[in-house]
């Protein structure tokens, strides 16, 4: 069947709008919904994700984050017509964590992802799908949102990581709570914005950071879910820490001078979680064992999520959905045709998506 | 009573062989047996140790790996005279994690060590220690190697460490152990060899690395403990990591190029536990954090190690000391008067150790 | 001041509404709202719980399940009038559990327990309270609801034992969530229910067990919350779980019965959380260990719970109250005068809860 | 070829010295050098083990303690002649832990073991075995205390749950260590011993718990091992505990009176681990499920150990034999055709061993 589809040649990029024609398959066949953009995608449209790659011939459907509707489940028992599902984007290779479920912690990097390296993605108007990569919506008032669910996945992995590493030793207040414990989050995106919220649920005061003030909308945002905010153009973090000490900190941002940040202000027996890639070299040389090793830091880096995360978004959505004004971090919905959106920032965003139906 | 003791002004340097003073007070009288010297101690005797810093007045007895006897234990019941004991080095403050016996833990800094900050140390002929702080050797025929018990108690930490991280994931083989997996020791000295005979024991393959060849003594102990050696500067680590891919990493050196050797050899979900400082900045700018991320690393720091880590070492040369030949670590044993050891590197030196009785 | 106050003379039991006279004290000042009655303050009441005693003198105001709202904080900052407040149960000893804030791991049994044991409970007018023991409702929509906080955090406490036990091993499905696992929940009071929906949430398949039909406002409330019910007095277990493998089990109810059916039909590496204590016999005389044993079975008592999991109930109720229809959990409100309550069971009784104000 | 082996028919019992024949095969060959006797021969021998059963045909050669010498490699580079080789029980099947090299937890029962069930065991001249299935030991003086390895490894699996178990909460002394901690080990046999001294390394203090005085050569070892004994013919356990408070308890016996024994008389955050299986019911009624709730104790069934364990106990042998007396544990050796060794019971008797070569 032909239907439209956003495409690239990668790893060389651009991005256009083009008919295509796919065979059905078996799976269960989805209409897509809504597709987010986020950096990845502009990197790919820009030319500058160097392991983007096609699933076949030179061409790649891109797009990672969406929901669609089930309308054929083709005998499969698990879905039925009007399900609200979600795409896992990572596919799994043979190694040993990927057999467990656990791609995201594949071994040997023998997996594809879906609209990025080697699998066509979700910018198109239907895609057949095997029912292992489907996570269904229960609650359709969420529809709406639920394509925020991918970039909500790698949040619900942190979460998993940040629980794990704070049991090394009684890592919480006196009165058994995360209350007296503050937590910096660098990054003022939709992942940045979406991890504070998370941890924000876990009890914790979150500090959100940027170098730069917030649009006006951010900025009520982070007030309304009572997370502060920290403009390091205007104060020095290590001003800040003095009030609030810095007891953990997730970066969303991927600089180098942020992980210099961190390790030069985090308390002892300190956690950093680190998402952010951007390749953004230091400014100046800087040794970050000293506080490392002294401080009993534990730095993990985090990447991509299970499908437990994406069930565990889902779950977030439903739940916190409204009351953390989720709605308020998508900031603009545009028809397939508009691929100006891949080039521009527009003021106040945070994350623009695509409809599809 | 009067003795010998070795002191220095701090945090200016400088050691000589004094005659001090001391009432004797109330705990376990000690008579020194051995005092291991550490890059710490020739720190201090530089003057390069910005911290150190005198118990009272101005000048501070140095020393913080010792074994002694126990000469009177003035009525307390959990020693008695003839005891070998090992004193530990940090004493705990007040905070939350000292309160729990891990002052290694501290949260807030308000701890003394003895022989580096806040508290007089043991190169002197005989202490007087709270029991708290003492650990026995029961099996006596290690008295000598005992001195060992210090630096290798924080390796005990490290495995603690090592053991927490790698539960996060099925860390192991197809078979369940470890003898599929490598690490990589950077740094042989006395640290990186204590670290690489440990780990071997829990059945890893143990690569040691270092930028140079090796003193013959040090070569040959490491073969005979079957330990790998990696020169690098007559082999790449790139290179060595396509036949043992690096699957986990402990650093002794403290040089932020070694942070980048490791990040960028490292597998996925590799583990690194960071000893090492010594301020060495990197030699050109460089990215962690995409391999941190997309490989889903941990990195951890390590310092000091609890009296449980005091028990495991002091269990581990009593059981490994003969087999390993722990005996060959010690390359030196000198006279009190003798303080030119705090200068020089002698060839072939290990850990030198001062005999005080 | 004088007020209302439900008070008992433990152990002797019986329950009358006294005028009684408080000296207001420093803490904060709360206008009780609700408080709930459970098993426990039955049992106080029939004279059944031996180690039911007084604060002072021979009576004790009971009631342990609250919530209440501040009307004077007295200088205390943390609280405002108005706030909405929930009285922890249980205080700490001098243990060092309880100096971690975990009494609810108390060492020693060196507690005190508010309405039960050794402290005056929250069924009277008005209290006033340490701010160390009171856990704020933020969201004033859950008022109602809000009494069910401290029987729900008894159940975060099992979530948090159940998501450390399953590290033992990677206790998930292929596909890395709970979706394949089924957990039973004997007992379908209160507390049986909000196991439940808790474990629901966790993306687990929930089997409720009971012994006979259930009432139909039950029945209708587990359909609604797609939590499956097997009556035992119509069909077996074993039968039952040849098509619902038993992977998980947690128990409410507290009799021998129960865990000889949790032993005999659990999975290998199952997990059994044991909450309930009824003091009930076994039938008939049976071995457990050769399951326990050959089945790699963990068993893992539960009772009380931290602030922390007083502020994961309240968050709970927040953001699942209302989907989860929690408010069909409440099954009568009553006046503090009508004491009859204590002694009978309503038809389709859940929670009954007193109104105070 | 042909070669001497005992046999049995399961599940009716009877051994017998046959002469067998057997076809080499691709693996490794190996000499048999000792097999041990442990209660399982003794039962299957008797007739008593209800799933003892056969490889092929109905005779199934016993015995699943051994070690050896291997003959020939065959072209496999893990093992060369002269290597001392311990064979593995478990085979595993194909469910997930079987397939992460963890049978000791396999899901489905599917597994075969050697000497026991669906897979001839090692009482025979030679035998063939897979490489994956054979723990080298490096050294040699140890060849005849290795035919302890296999009992040993499932101590080594009891550790890894207990060590797993006690991060749960600070489990430790004020110093961070074990050293005030009590360890009640129920039963005195071979396994009981082995239980003993293990946990001893670990630092705690360890009771040994049987119902009868015992025989001078045990009482010695424990003396020895500096391991306390309570005989409960002559000292209730209840008494026993005031001195000495059960922290922590193994059980090797079996008997639900055991477990009752714990439940009864173990401390707040407990910790028990169950490893025997005798079928022994309760001389009485009675509840543990109060104490363990109101103690919140952990009780975990552990069966067989993976080969991690294996190497594990090789290790410990070989670094604690000597020091721990191991040698004594071995208390006769018998002729293959001496057979009524597995009808009596010495005096003295701990582990009898077969020499084959």
């Amino acid at each position: 069947m032909s239907m439209r589809a956003i495409t690239t040649v990668p790893p060389g990029g651009g991005v256009k709008l083009s008919e295509v024609n796919e065979e059905k398959g078996d799976g269960i066949r989805v209409r897509t919904f809504r597709t987010g953009i986020c950096g990845t995608d502009k990197e790919i449209a820009a030319g500058k994700l160097s392991f983007a790659r096609p699933e076949i011939g030179n061409s790649l459907i891109i797009g990672h984050e969406a929901v669609g509707v089930v309308t054929e489940s083709n005998g499969n028992y698990e879905f039925k017509e009007g399900d609200i599902v979600v795409p896992m984007v990572r596919r799994p290779g043979s190694c040993r964590m990927c057999r467990l479920g656990r791609q995201d912690y594949c071994e040997d990097g023998e997996f594809v992802e879906a609209g990025i390296r080697g699998k066509n993605g979700f910018m198109r108007d239907e895609f057949t799908e095997d029912p292992r990569f489907l996570v269904r919506v229960e609650n359709k008032s969420i529809q709406d949102l639920a394509v925020l669910t991918e970039p909500l996945k790698n949040v619900m992995k942190m979460k998993e990581i940040f629980q794990f590493l704070r049991m090394r030793i009684p890592w919480y207040c006196e009165d058994s709570t995360l209350s007296c414990k503050n937590m910096y989050v660098f990054g003022t995106g939709t992942e940045g914005l979406l991890i504070s919220i998370v941890f924000k649920t876990l009890g914790l005061n979150v500090i959100e950071v940027n170098r730069h003030p917030l649009d006006e909308n951010v900025m009520n945002y982070l007030e309304r879910n009572k997370i502060d905010y920290l403009d390091t153009s205007s104060e020095g973090i290590d001003k800040k820490v003095k009030d609030k000490p810095m007891d953990a900190a997730i970066d969303a941002v991927g600089s180098m001078d942020v992980l210099r940040e961190i390790t030069d202000n985090i308390r002892n027996n300190g956690i950093a979680i680190m998402f952010g890639t951007s390749g953004q070299l230091p400014s100046s040389n800087f040794d970050v064992l000293e506080n490392l090793v002294d401080r009993n830091l534990t730095i993990a880096g985090s990447v991509d999520g299970a499908k437990a995360h994406y069930s565990d978004a889902v779950k977030f959505i439903e739940t916190h959905g409204k009351v953390m004004e989720m709605d308020k971090l998508i900031t603009g919905t545009y028809e397939p045709d508009n691929l100006k959106i891949f080039m521009e920032k527009e003021k106040q965003e945070i994350k623009k998506v695509i409809a599809w139906s």
